[in-house]
């Protein structure tokens, strides 16, 4: 188990266009945790304006990590725009060698369920803004739950042995 | 609440395609908001020229953010343009660590009603330069909207709380 | 109205896979301008060849603008190609700061018929050769035009008021 | 046949998502091999984040080669992100000049079935960890088998004669 | 008419995915030419493993021009691979300034029938080769033939004049 007291920076970067304040849950969690970390959040207009907001918070704020909330609309544009951030989201991870974890809700998940939506997106950002300390804190905590069927948003799926 | 009295300075990207002058709108509301910005235009073909001329206005002149408007036609054709598009302004936007608002209005938005088209084109683009205004002169009033279901060329979208 | 004597470069690229010459066409329609330019022309197989030729005519041979001319069969493969050619094609303009005005027709869009082809693939050509001309000698004349619903390949699309 | 002594680093990157320990079976298979070879393990969520792991451990762990291995949902948006995680993977091995092999299984390759999804996983992590010590020890035996329909989670294809 | 005796270096890149070796056709179509050129064979396992072995035919072993034969599956799966591998080749040949022959053969092109699988590899990966001697060699033999409709693969395709 690797273990740090030294001062860590997490990002939060979310945006206007989500209809629940997933940015809120994540900073949340993570002053909840205890751990030694400053937070720096950033909200954006809509999804495709996450990646840049994620550039900046490696490269101007020098986070050591970034979550980064969002809603995909229930249209195909939108799924298309989902599908745009998430390769920004890629390429800024890569270039800043720093994980993103993308937390993004898919407004048609819930199938027209207000109620549904919000445990989804509450429940998906708790376990993520959780994974994200884990992997500055506790890395090794990761390995024993390789192949174990990790899921947020929902219960976690059936293992199988290999 | 962020402010600053210093000179800063907008791009604006638009297309001969587009059936409306979005870029008119976009400098329009910019020169209403009375804020200290020079306003640079920069007009092209159609919407896979506009990452280029994105990165021109940042690299070749300076500015601070850039607001690219553009028409997608309605065939399938078009809309993978329009991917392209918006792939190529990911990439200019991660490269220059600035934001750029994009804002296309899809032809079939509208099912052929051109009055309805003319009022996604000119709310779209309003809403959207105002968010490049408060990205540079207020970034804080966004976070104060985060996840409140802000739409840009239509009402917003009801709040679920988490 | 921006104007300049200077001689310019103008890299004009297509693809032996085209079943009309669209290369010549472009050629022709820069040399009856009678503007001070030099032209450079690429030929490659296919239109997935386009980008590296582009990037060669930007960084080998000094050119100001490309015209990438191709031809898109009517297979689903063919329009992947068409794809991966763009995507490339907006690589190679980002990283050169620089136009590739992308002349394609698509095989699909005669409906059969050569004649109509032949018709598409000239006007489109013609069009957007003027367009790389204008980018070069009169940029401020794009914007006069812009929200204009431009077209190339066929008639200009209506006006919408904003 | 080309074979080396020195000592090779191989990092194994796989993801608590998938429903089977995938990432174990590529470092058992490796470590039963006998290569001179040292192993490095990065576990993370989901396939997104395998890129930058993967990126993490040629960069910051000397790996030579690198084996990511993980589940793709039966959803359409998992299949997205099967996309975006293979993008990302081509960058990452794209910027290292160093080979990732992809070890990816959807999971309705079976169907349903438990017994044969697991079967596919252990197959595939096996026999690509296999082509990574090739590639690292032997990549003279790749040739020799070019052309010959070889597959990894399932058996070898027919051959037809050019 | 451009010719050249130096002495070229041509990358012949490859699968063992592949029902048929394209690789060593590809290898004798060269060495048939009489072409003054020394060939590096790189086989890989599958097609998403062909852009890195592109990038280091070029970068480590001074390939001039690279040809790239792979076979692509018939399950949408591998269509996506092959639209994955087929980016990572344009963003090769983009950073190398060189140009990739990319010689893939879709199995359904044959509709199951084997023998006419082995002839369309074969055709397709013998015209290809020549055309990387002519990039090579004898570029002005390609605008010669610019819009004539070439095809690799099958029979080239009717004209229309401009």
């Amino acid at each position: 188990m690797v273990t740090s007291s030294e001062l860590r920076r997490i990002g939060v970067a979310d945006t206007m266009f989500s209809r629940g304040d997933m940015g809120a849950v994540a900073v949340r969690t993570i002053k909840a945790s205890g751990k030694p970390v400053e937070i720096v959040r950033y909200t954006v207009p809509g999804i495709k304006d996450l990646p840049v907001a994620c550039k900046k918070l490696f490269f101007d704020h020098g986070c050591d990590i970034v979550i980064a909330t969002g809603m995909v609309g229930g249209k195909p544009v939108d799924k298309q725009c989902g599908h745009e951030a998430s390769l920004g989201i890629q390429s800024v991870q890569i270039s800043a060698s720093r994980h993103i974890l993308e937390v993004f809700v898919h407004e048609d998940e819930s199938a027209g369920d207000d109620v549904r939506l919000a445990e989804i997106m509450a429940d998906r950002t708790e376990k993520h803004a959780q994974n994200a300390l884990d992997l500055l804190f506790n890395p090794a905590s990761l390995t024993l739950r390789a192949g174990t069927g990790q899921r947020q948003g929902g219960p976690n799926a059936s293992r199988v042995r290999l």
